[in-house]
């Protein structure tokens, strides 16, 4: 028997449903975990910390698979799981719909200044104008990293009737390359982050970058805080060269109250709540995880690995 | 020379354009639009109030055309301008996009508690859990009423991966006939309408209507408050069976401070903006108005024209 320790919150998904040989051990709590990671020959702990994780991963001496229901690695103790060579699986693609749902909203909602709508539904106010009035037809967008899920905003977005460009390490037709799309920033009304976290993303948008933007650009988040300097971000604002902000990713998470990117009148944060806006997460993942499993059993390769190297 | 009173707000946008034969007289104000008001024969008269528009039809006695950019004409003298014999042409489809796009955002904002979490900015507080965890993807929309409007609103709606179903007069593959769409209510997440304001679409939604929909179903109205008995709603609302309702247009406008449709937390009113949300509204209306007075002084058949015995 292959012994899999699992989240006991997944059990009514994945109860029955199981193949043969594979031995699930459902943990109840965090003691519980630490305590079955020694026999764990595969493990889905998801919910849990980061900082669980990792304890769980230095005790796990058989792991030979860990899979997580996120697409963003850079939260697991990468260069541990590559040195006991495990096979890592990750979520990339799962959030494809939900994060476009909610990247587009951003849009939306930003164009539409629907905000300062609400608002005034609060105090019981009609506005006699809207307080936006931008359309996405019409508008040119950077998708910066178009993978699943910037391909996905970018297929509704071109539906709306926006000139949408991807930027993309192998640039297709309608992309630039990582080495190009610099040099075209001026060109966009909007400008996308959703590339993974990697030692060579981090802090790509700085104040070159932001400097570059078309005045009054819109710039938005979904990839990690740790992708842009946010005082560079924050200056740029500020100036009045950029035209907004919306940022699902800050550094640090949760933000703290007095941090300045919580009051500025055009900055939207939405507390990395993108990727679990929606009710299928885990129907999705356990979906997931069985087919792997599958393949696990059947010793075939896995779906969804991350490249270790790259680490996405 | 054919007279053409215009607002002179359009000035800039028309002058040298107009075709030869034309006699444009730009009114700066509401005593000079019913001075001219007797030599006119074609008027455009956009940004104009119902009460203004109809003192000058009522003065205009050489009137053979007027045209609104507005998609609605239910604010118009209709009875006096088929008695004069006036022909009345609309800007159905110009404002196609915008509703489209609010409509959109409505769904999106609705979905993930969007509004919630804008107050949580406003507090600087940081949301653990989403608000919102619906989907577009797999939900299933009724758009009543699917005209140049409602058509694009499925079009991008489709994109999502929603399954949408229109209503109209002459149903094609994917529609449902006036007689049959409220014997279908009950398996809809998203109801939408977007239904011209004619005497037979006056209350088409009240008690009877609110209640066949899906519990938890979302009511959203980018047509004319006098579609819906608002006070049904409310009911519907307030006992729980609806989930929602996004109400771009009320009765009456401006909404009263103190009433009910302000406070109810799944109520959002956006105050009949839908259709202004946009930065192009006047230059499409312009262009269309441009065309159309083409076919006017070449004897061709006006476009866009309004069925007066329809009402739309």
């Amino acid at each position: 028997m292959t012994v899999a320790v699992i989240n006991a919150k997944s059990r009514d998904l994945l109860e029955g449903r199981l193949p043969e040989g594979v031995e699930p051990l459902w943990y109840e709590n965090d003691e519980h975990l630490l305590k079955l990671a020694p026999q764990a020959e595969i493990a889905w702990l998801d919910p849990v910390t980061p900082v669980l994780a990792a304890q769980f991963i230095a005790a796990a001496g058989k792991l030979v698979w860990y899979t997580a229901l996120s697409s963003g690695v850079d939260w697991l103790p990468l260069q541990l799981i590559a040195e006991r060579d495990v096979q890592l699986t990750n979520g990339s693609g799962i959030h494809a719909q939900s994060v476009a749902e909610y990247a587009v909203m951003g849009m939306l909602t930003v164009a539409k200044g629907w905000r300062q709508v609400v608002r005034a539904q609060d105090r019981h106010a009609w506005l006699a104008q809207p307080p936006g009035k931008r359309e996405l037809l019409g508008s040119k967008v950077l998708v910066v990293g178009a993978g699943e899920i910037g391909g996905r905003i970018a297929e509704i977005l071109r539906v709306f009737g926006a000139d949408v460009t991807g930027v993309r390490r192998r640039p297709g037709p309608d992309d630039l390359g990582s080495e190009e799309w610099r040099g075209e920033l001026g060109r966009f009304d909007w400008v996308i982050a959703i590339v993974p976290s990697t030692p060579e993303t981090q802090r790509m948008f700085g104040e070159a970058e932001f400097a570059a933007m078309k005045p009054g650009a819109v710039f938005l988040n979904f990839a990690r805080g740790s992708v842009i300097q946010q005082d560079a971000l924050l200056a740029a604002i500020d100036s009045g060269h950029l035209g907004g902000a919306f940022l699902d990713v800050t550094e640090p998470e949760p933000l703290p109250a007095e941090h300045p990117l919580w009051s500025r009148e055009n900055i939207h944060v939405s507390m990395h709540l993108a990727g679990r806006a929606q009710d299928t997460l885990f129907e999705r993942g356990s979906a997931r995880f069985l087919a792997n499993l599958k393949h696990f059993m059947s010793g075939e390769p896995l779906e969804h690995r991350v490249d270790l190297s790259q680490g996405y």
